[in-house]
């Protein structure tokens, strides 16, 4: 699948406001890729395609996520969560992509993971830092994205943990494996 | 092992202050039994030995780790960390207790576990707002603990998950673990 047909795809499939999120998501994705020499065919398939699934209704997506090998306890978590998986699912097995660089960014976009590529990273943070994301802790995020990846990923992770733990929200365990890893980069650790 | 003899043990085993919140944590803990129907018995023998380990040098712990059946993920995580699991190997391997109860709440008091026994809940608690503990939120927990076990220690969770964040340090996956499962609960969920 080509940029082009990975955009026609989404434009069927999303909502108008979703996919001009999409877009900026793809411009922000390769602005990072240049900055750490990501190839960008990789990196803009997966931001292209991060919500593909944004817009399935939740049913659909646990009937997905019921027929799959993803993990079932993706169910007891906020539906939100869902897409993601479901996304790199949908796109392996029904447009046969095949590049792991891409199905995982897609997969993990949301959650994050222990171990996460530099792919995974850039899609993560162009998704938390796109030009019309605005919430506290952001811009703290965009300037550290200049300058370390990994930091930026750590900080935007560090402040979904404290947004969710503050709305007494229950947090994916992929996305404490990916805090916990970065924590150690971050402490100088590796 | 009763409790005197649990008593001049750790008496044997712990500086003079640990001695002392030891005290102050068994104290608290008898409280909460009688609030939540807890046998003194198991409460009072987790209580006393808690922190049997927590004065051992970590070098030692570390041995201990490495050779049992502890996990030894154990050991990337701050050595604050090992005293819990070790002194529950050091009461059943050295002072035979059997009983699971007195085990667990010992193993788990600092980390939290999903699926906490009202035994475990309030050693972890007796051990957070016993009289001498004084930071940030504790009024708030022990307020909590007066009307209702899991809540209160929720509040605890949530409140170390902030604190180990906010210090930029790792956080052990059983306390993500509790703080997911006890959030259910929190919410209405179970």
């Amino acid at each position: 699948m080509n940029k082009s047909e990975a955009i026609a795809l989404v434009k069927s499939r999303l909502t108008e406001e979703r996919f001009a999120h999409t877009m900026r998501v793809a411009e922000t994705a390769q602005i990072l890729a240049e900055r750490y020499n990501e190839p960008q065919e990789a990196v803009q398939l997966a931001a292209i395609l991060h919500d593909v699934a944004k817009n399935d209704p939740p049913g659909k997506l646990k009937h997905w996520i019921l027929n799959s090998d993803l993990p079932d306890d993706l169910l007891t978590f906020h539906h939100e969560l869902w897409h993601g998986p479901v996304g790199a699912l949908l796109m392996e097995q029904e447009q046969g992509i095949t590049d792991r660089r891409v199905l995982n960014a897609i997969r993990y976009h949301t959650t994050g993971r222990a171990g996460m590529t530099t792919c995974d990273m850039i899609i993560f943070l162009a998704d938390y830092i796109e030009p019309a994301r605005d919430f506290p802790g952001v811009d703290n995020v965009r300037k550290a994205a200049q300058r370390d990846l990994c930091e930026a990923t750590w900080l935007a992770l560090r402040n979904t943990i404290r947004h969710l733990i503050d709305k007494q929200a229950m947090v994916y365990p992929d996305t404490f494996y990916a805090y916990n890893d970065l924590t150690k980069y971050v402490n100088g650790g590796h």
